[in-house]
């Protein structure tokens, strides 16, 4: 197969960024199988026409049960909000196509399991969207854990700190509603957290969270599916006002199976942090440190330095020996965040070729919504909650 | 009283640099009253004759009973080990005299408790060790908070790591001993953070922890009380072993009685951390961020800046409009870690003179304590603990 | 004008960066008069061919002539060597084509003067390729100085720093060769600096510079016209040697026509920085600080701040208050260095549709040019050179 | 000889230092011999009565002559304002007394080498305080320089920034004027960074410089001799006005002996900064940065640390392996500012012992006069000079 058909569902946020790895693939990368931008899918016509010109889709349709059941379709990409994620996936499944799902995989693990068996049922290649594993900084700091380079690992610290909605006037968007967005930061920040230690760390054993929604009424406004850009657009502070029914910030303590310490919080409260998703990890050997506002790097140390230059180092990982660099420019000139969509596409790309599953895949998804799932649950029962209990 | 007579029991680490201080007092404040140097005491007469020297003391004194009771004596200033420090503490305020205690105040509430009530009884003044409250940039810090500049508080993220004993032939000395130290990472370098907490964020209201050591048995070897300058000095890993009865690491969660959400780790293996003991505190109006291994600057950001130019500040505590800075150098010239003493007996030796308690004192020290122990008790019962069901 | 068809010229780095530019405007900028990929010039037919396919050009064509007599082609883009930039230029220029010529312009001001006096001549849009204006932190930069934010400008320091040839072994590839090159670092790197300071601070008055060749000598080696990525790719070192003719740095001191001071220095003989473009500048009322290798931040500090809260702030240039927010991504997603050249793309598109010059152009090419070339005539007779002296 | 009873001249800014470093000695080092704070001198019997009870000096003199001539003093401390130097050294090598003289050794070349010989035929000890020698970090450099860590040296780049006077109504204060200071940031903190560039790449061989004063006039106030702390004082911008005297700013490049090429530049009129003294060298096998606002670190690269891990080392200068860390505290608890000077007591007590000369001393001192003055004639000459020129 020298090109995948693609057909996708949803154009804002996320339709964007994958639009862009799909254009940005075969000039980057121009070995790899060739992703086609076959048909874009929305409900509202006007702004999906809009969408379809403006990032090249051959098509665009507004019914995604006729995209799903095209002969000409190879791989349905949903970036949909998250409560359509389920419906869409299965039929999909069903119709023999390939999926990439965004995450959260789903709104609840029950959801992500259904949608894991069908995939397999249909004998299908399936990706869910944790794109933050395919930047560079973190390709690289997969390798020094799997080449032992950090040694045996004791603590893992992951934060992921917004700043979007601390105005107390900021509206209530669909991604204050629990309904339509399934969680809060938890969901939308955190699972990424969760994910990036479970490629990191590996699997969780137990959990125990706190939560809380600082603001709980916020205006109610027209619809917008759209993050800001910036920090918090003001709404209007008289307008009637609507319950916020997810998390503004949740924290857990974890275990991993390897013994591991985790701490992970995720908050959208956290003022001068636009995007800060950081973590650290410990080891016996070594330590490294990442920041997302600083995509490109990634901080190492080594207890066997010489004694007299000790130290984090700060590496751009752009040289030739970072994963991903022959593509891209000469060592020091960095790339921005669109492009963990384009390595992430790469992937998905490259595991259908090889007639793999690609990685992360819809086991990651689920895995990812147990944890969620034990950190909601030992935060009503206020208790640890083993990851197996809900497995 | 223009001269405060010191008798100071313990003469290593913390006695070195309790004397630095009472010698640095007078030359920096010279209008504070003065500390005279006056015993200094510790079992090993030797050793004891060397510091007494060394450190500019006019007496030595092997029998701390002795130094308690002599007339002469106005403040005992109490560094010797942990399990020490409480019955000192009482007999120098059945003595009547005012009393400086390094942290942690006693191995456990109860002691602490009672210290706390012999001071009071004893009518004498008291303080603990908290010197990292002290810092130019903490004091800033507390400030910033208390005039209201980053509103409500919403986080409290703070880290203690350090990496002296990751080496798994690193000796078993007294600080991995639970009966002479009471409790590893947690109350060595926990407490500090604890501590903080409640002066920059208020009172916890509940807790729940985990801990680990992962470095479960260790080479015995000839006494050290010392810390280690440097990255751990390794040990010999073919002597014979002991238990290590305290924790390496220990974190937890807790929730503030304002409401705000607190997320409190200290770990002895983070490598790469020789001292970081960081916080961060996010409120409605901004935030700031701390790290020890910088102790002259805090990061600062406010919501309220010009929306083009929004970002942390880096702000470098030695300006006019900082705290101590009279008594140092020009802007721009920092000061070291030493000075947080000197400004720790500067708040003792002034409220002497105003006949107030100094600030933080046995209270603080009890309430430290409550917060250890409710976080102990977490992790034994794995549960949430209140603080009030120790209190 | 709705499409503009472009004809390009150069198909290595530079035209893969321009040709990413093309490709990302209609997508990120879609309300922008749209670049038409028309054609792809190279003088070997197999790599052309190749580049063609991958960077997605309707045609290749080997003659750069027949390209520019083209009809069908509206803007000539010319990332060809150095040494070709005039010819094509002027052709194009009598052919009545807008033309985008990377930097730098000319081989030598003379050149680069011809040039000019042929674009105007012929009527038609020049641009010249300073692309690291167009970051948003740089366009903040510029945004403060303009508005009065920094006040009276005292000082600019600004540093290309690099590595890739500190191995003696790297071999003596077409950039370390006056003949093609025309410069080294001095026209490779500090040609960039010399316009971020015209950019920000305003024109040059009089200059005095020196400079070295480190090296003198590398192994010859078959051609290879591409910049490496990564540190220095060793080269044979028992192969025969040539002489390396271009400087390995050039620094220079400089009085701008305002009265500010400058310091100015490019090298590639600085180990760690892969790419570190960066400049400070002093005003009376604040100061900004700019490194390439974080190309999305500005430091920012001003005297006006409240006593207690000074410092440089740190500034990530991706909020709506910023330059381009709107194309691209959320507050603190970052975008990479290959978008400077989108931005680039789009002030051009822009001028064309305004029916004026774009900025900077020609003018700035030839003043840019006039900076070099006296601070060569200053080396060469070791004194102070005016700018005038030159024009 | 086991103490050395020092006479000190001076008692501002400098003696407070000094007088700082004498009495931490005896507590950090002591097997250092001990100096004897015997006399103090000051021309202002009642504010030198008050330094003599603060800084805890045996005696007060306020006749510097009658000091020199005391028998039972064995070292004279010049910090007395810089146009007082040369009489008072003079003095005190007639009386065979071992001189500690602050930089400027003198206000000119011919006055420093009248010093030098005076100290050599007195058979003196003679020391000049280039203080930031002393820190850790840049003794470390040191070492990695001398040990040809860094490989073969290209670059040295050194800036000294400060912004304490970027207000026009600060007064005109006697560091303004230079007949009492002999010059103005160039001979303050440009010497500084000379006499680093001395210490660590080796002799200048050739300069050339640029200078402004940016603020010509400035309110004339009642003499004040200090330094402010914290940012520009504000002075009475309505008051009568002098001439400042002095440069503002003063730029230069230079050729070291070696072939290393130099860029130093000393400023007061660099807002944000408040004490900036940093250097950065980039050599053949590595590169190390330094910046005095971060005392105690310094940044190390390596050509040959592993090809995926490359990058600039933050390294704290506080570990077993780091210079004078013995005497200090545990690693990672960084000291400050003032204990350069405590260093460089040590280094003078200790040469004494050793019947050594200490380092650097008046040759040094002499040295970096040489270079300030070359600097000053290529100024005023617009062309490149020799060192030897004026040797």
């Amino acid at each position: 197969m020298s090109k995948i058909r693609v057909g996708m569902i949803g154009y804002k946020f996320m339709g964007k960024a994958h639009s862009n790895a799909y254009r940005a693939l075969p000039m980057f990368f121009p070995k790899v199988t060739r992703p086609e931008m076959a048909v874009i899918c929305g409900r509202d016509a006007v702004g999906l026409e809009q969408a379809r010109a403006q990032f090249g889709w051959e098509e665009a349709e507004t019914d995604w049960r006729k995209l799903v059941s095209r002969d000409d379709i190879d791989l349905v990409d949903i970036n949909a909000p998250s409560d359509a994620h389920k419906e869409i996936a299965i039929a999909a499944a069903e119709a023999g196509k390939h999926i990439f799902c965004e995450k959260p995989l789903a709104l609840n693990l029950a959801d992500s399991i259904e949608m894991l068996n069908a995939a397999e049922k249909g004998g299908v290649k399936h990706m869910v969207g944790f794109n933050y594993r395919f930047a560079p900084a973190v390709q690289l700091a997969k390798k020094l854990v799997t080449e032992g380079r950090l040694g045996e690992i004791y603590h893992f610290r992951g934060f992921f700190l917004q700043d979007w909605i601390v105005d107390p006037s900021f509206p209530l968007v669909w991604r204050l509603q629990k309904e339509v967005a399934g969680s809060g930061a938890h969901g939308d920040l955190g699972a990424h957290v969760i994910d990036m230690a479970r490629f990191l760390v590996g699997d969780f054993k137990e959990v125990i969270g706190m939560s809380e929604t600082f603001i709980k009424e916020r205006p109610l406004q027209a619809a917008s599916s759209e993050l800001t850009t910036g920090l918090s657009k003001k709404g209007d502070i008289d307008a009637p006002r609507g319950q916020v029914t997810v998390d503004d910030a949740t924290l857990f303590l974890a275990r991993f199976a390897n013994g591991a310490l985790g701490s992970i919080e995720a908050t959208r409260f956290a003022p001068g942090h636009r995007c800060t998703n950081s973590f650290e990890i410990n080891g016996s050997k070594g330590s490294i440190k990442f920041d997302f506002e600083r995509v490109n790097e990634l901080e190492v140390y080594f207890t066997d330095d010489a004694d007299d230059v000790q130290g984090f180092r700060r590496v751009i990982a752009t040289d030739a020996a970072h994963a991903y660099s022959d593509a891209w420019w000469p060592a020091g000139h960095t790339i921005g965040y669109e492009h963990t969509f384009t390595h992430e596409i790469h992937e998905f790309m490259t595991a259908i070729a090889e007639d793999r599953q690609p990685v992360p895949n819809f086991v990651d998804g689920v895995e990812c919504q147990a944890v969620l799932e034990a950190v909601d649950k030992s935060i009503e029962e206020r208790r640890w909650v083993s990851i197996s209990e809900l497995r």
